[in-house]
């Protein structure tokens, strides 16, 4: 079985919904304790505008420190979203590149100011600069599955934008379920459709757990021929421009299946899982995560 | 595509949890209220000894009133233990007996009193004489997906029970996750098993949710033949005798999940809601049901 890369997006997708702005030591911490748990992939922050999104004015100097002296093998990525990001992200040590554009026009000019079509565009041009100044890049399409605004999402738009990537050269893809409406059947068959355009292509998929059926969505991807997820520790998450938002499944609840599947074994669910209570120990609220409550399961109880 | 059959255990494996015991007068109203929605099977109550459970000590009472003048086609199923518990649910109006037996020696001897051996012939024995009474009948394997005493359990002491209740006629046959320990490749290859023993067995799953893999479970279940969920309102539920007890998957949140796909769209999951909330209202305090708090998708954003 190809190997299941864990992206952990907690830190960006995370914290950039949270009121209260964590102390730049405190996220370093947190980010330094996911690198050593051997998840292979974190999402540090994004680069948007200070005064718009102030929980992530400090990306640039998370970058810088995280990658001084850096021996983890962990990717450190970071989320642009036009150009200037991605100057700011070269400038600063970002190893890898997520850019994307929304499926939904009205999801799309509430978080990016413009349209789908224009907003592909302008992504398309940012990862092919990012791509020429040799970084690894990943592209999505938000609100694949559905929006909290528009309802359905016509799958055809979909691949019209996957079609888009494809054609620029891209090879990451990844779809987000932005507003947790993705199901099952509905996740075989868009992923399905992915990889009948292009069997090459390397999938990545992104589960919010509104209505509950984020696990379950993860488990049809991985039918799917999706190999890599992206989670939040404790299950943080959401976005601010969605009309419901919940949180990302929870890194350690997905690490914790699975090992009981007897996949990524080495992955340390223990350091996961303290970091994730000490998450919900600073924001002084209970998280979504199911096995930061209970405890993992023991070996000896793995079937 | 086979029925989807939805069989509520809320009023029996929930409340049964409860250390408030809930009036009857409000039983019955959530029961009818649950009857009224469209789900197929609707779990009174069980016979125990009233000292044993208090909460479940008008079980009789309940059945007896909810059959009076009955014109609802939802059946009514109740939980026996022993030849005893039976009796009584013959006598009151019992239209469907569920009754089980541990795959865990520690769990039976703590639920049942005896070992699993002894549990399975005696409910092998009760099973026959509900059927020969002319009821339907549906025998479990409790603790068939692992033990939170015992950990690992054996798939082949499983596939021993369920001969053992395919040669004595039976062939409704659930297998209970009593401790929620299920992982999705281990729910496919257990019921696949199943299905290869007897492929003319009526297959039931009952998930626990307590490491986040309920829903996920319940998909890898229909994919493996299973036809009837078990699932409880509000995500009510849990075992007192498993040493880490959670809620199974909330029944409003699993219809929310078919009608996504397409399935028991004229099941009433506004009714479902609201008896889910005016549980989490009756006891103040949350219940893991997640559809419960964002309210449904509308039929413009199903996909």
């Amino acid at each position: 079985m190809t190997r299941i890369v864990i992206h952990e997006v907690g830190p960006r997708d995370g914290l950039q919904m949270e009121k209260q702005v964590v102390p730049l030591e405190k996220k370093e911490a947190w980010i330094r304790g996911l690198m050593g748990s051997g998840v292979d992939i974190v999402q540090v922050g994004s680069f948007v505008h200070p005064e718009k999104v102030p929980q992530m004015a400090d990306t640039d100097e998370l970058f810088r420190r995280l990658t001084a002296g850096k021996t983890s093998s962990t990717v450190l990525s970071g989320l642009v979203l036009n150009k200037k990001g991605l100057e700011r992200g070269l400038a600063c040590g970002v190893e890898m590149f997520c850019m994307g554009a929304s499926a939904s026009e009205t999801h799309s000019l509430k978080n990016a100011g413009m349209g789908t079509e224009e907003a592909t565009r302008r992504i398309i041009g940012a990862a092919q600069q990012a791509v020429a100044a040799g970084k690894p890049v990943q592209v999505s399409v938000q609100s694949a599955f559905g929006c909290g605004f528009e309802g359905a999402i016509p799958e055809e738009r979909v691949l019209g934008m996957v079609r888009a990537y494809v054609a620029a050269g891209l090879r990451s893809i990844s779809l987000a379920d932005t507003a947790g409406h993705a199901h099952p059947a509905q996740v075989e068959r868009l992923f399905g459709a992915l990889r009948a355009l292009e069997p090459s292509l390397q999938l990545t998929c992104h589960f919010h757990d509104t209505y509950g059926l984020g696990m379950a969505n993860i488990f049809a991807a991985m039918r799917s021929g999706v190999t890599s997820f992206e989670t939040s520790f404790a299950g943080l998450g959401g976005c601010p421009f969605t009309r419901v938002a919940a949180g990302n499944v929870a890194t350690e609840d997905f690490v914790h299946a699975l090992q009981r599947e007897g996949l990524r074994e080495e992955v340390d669910l223990e350091r996961l899982i303290a970091l994730a209570r000490d998450v919900a120990a600073h924001f002084g609220r209970e998280l979504p995560g199911r096995v930061m409550k209970t405890g993992p399961l023991a070996a000896r109880e793995h079937a």
